[in-house]
């Protein structure tokens, strides 16, 4: 079975446990000949994959009850895969959304790492610094370079971990975060995990 | 007794109870014949005052001690103004500083409002959404505008309060996050209480 995960820049191919990252803007879907299974949030893919019938859009396969009409499928499918926790996906965006016994409870929308480190130093030369992510966060900062760190992830990690659930980081910059969450399962296919778990439910056609 | 605070777009001039804001480029300091005690965070004005006596600048009034070196003269000023409690400065940046018996404890620096707005808007289209200021912190969002004003002000909230001291609001959004601060005190002229306090400790020369 092969699962892809189409971005606005790459499109990540998943099959057998082994991942392959290709460019979005040269992907040509009639590469692949098998069925393979596919969430995307790039109109443009989505355009190019209609003349496809091997490529099923699992989108159509998603209880959308339990969730809202413009929740991102990315942000769907780490939901489904787990049933009881807290599932932070950091990447452009830091989403974080809580599922209870399988069901849906809601979530938010924190920067991305990148996107708040761009955003501070926009603000002002002397905001622009590397943060420190070795910093104490239960500490008030007395240096740029910490009170950067910690006004941003303080508040973010106390948080999530307010929510007293079991932590699921999944997301390019889930390693930077798990020092932060000692107790986190750290899974970087967590997406395609969900997807699975939906194709075993057995409404995809 | 006239006290000035220069920003880098701004001067804000304060005398008896009444302040006027004019534009930092345009502003002549041999327009005042008078005292004027001030801070700046503007390079460009801080060579123009050399020339003039009766500007008294009161970066050299600090006792540095306490504070950092890099720590923005505005800042230093709010903390200054309150002996013990939460500073809030809400503007471009928000800084959120502890003062503990006169002393000061350190602090965070988080994105202002309309940063995070921009930064959030730069991420995607999706949530180039306007922030929803009536939302419940409390819940877990369902819809993309409560998601990201409970993602980037819930944390915020909670990691202030959780300080357990008395709230200062200050700074151009003081009154919008006043409202998730039911018991904080909401004071615009802070940074000009912690320039008088200053002057009266006699340090100024």
């Amino acid at each position: 079975m092969i699962l892809c995960d189409v971005g606005n820049t790459s499109v990540d191919l998943y099959q057998d446990g082994k991942r392959a990252k290709k460019p979005a803007e040269s992907f040509d879907p009639a590469s692949i000949g098998e069925n393979v299974y596919f969430i995307s949030v790039n109109a443009s893919f989505n355009e190019r994959v209609k003349a496809y019938s091997n490529w099923i859009d699992l989108r159509t396969a998603v209880m959308w009850d339990g969730y809202y009409p413009t929740m991102g499928i990315d942000r769907v499918m780490v939901c489904e895969a787990v049933e009881e926790g807290v599932i932070v996906d950091a990447g452009s965006a830091i989403t974080v959304d809580v599922m209870c016994g399988g069901a849906y409870q809601g979530g938010f929308i924190s920067l991305g790492l990148y996107a708040a480190r761009e955003a501070y130093a926009r603000l002002s030369p002397a905001l622009d610094v590397s943060w420190n992510f070795e910093v104490d966060l239960a500490k008030m900062a007395k240096n740029t370079p910490d009170a950067v760190t910690v006004g941003f992830l303080a508040p973010l990690v106390a948080q999530i971990q307010s929510l007293g659930k079991p932590i699921y980081l999944s997301g390019g910059d889930a390693s930077i975060l798990s020092r932060f969450f000692p107790d986190a399962v750290v899974d970087e296919e967590l997406i395609f995990k969900g997807m699975k778990k939906l194709i075993e439910k057995g409404r995809v056609c």
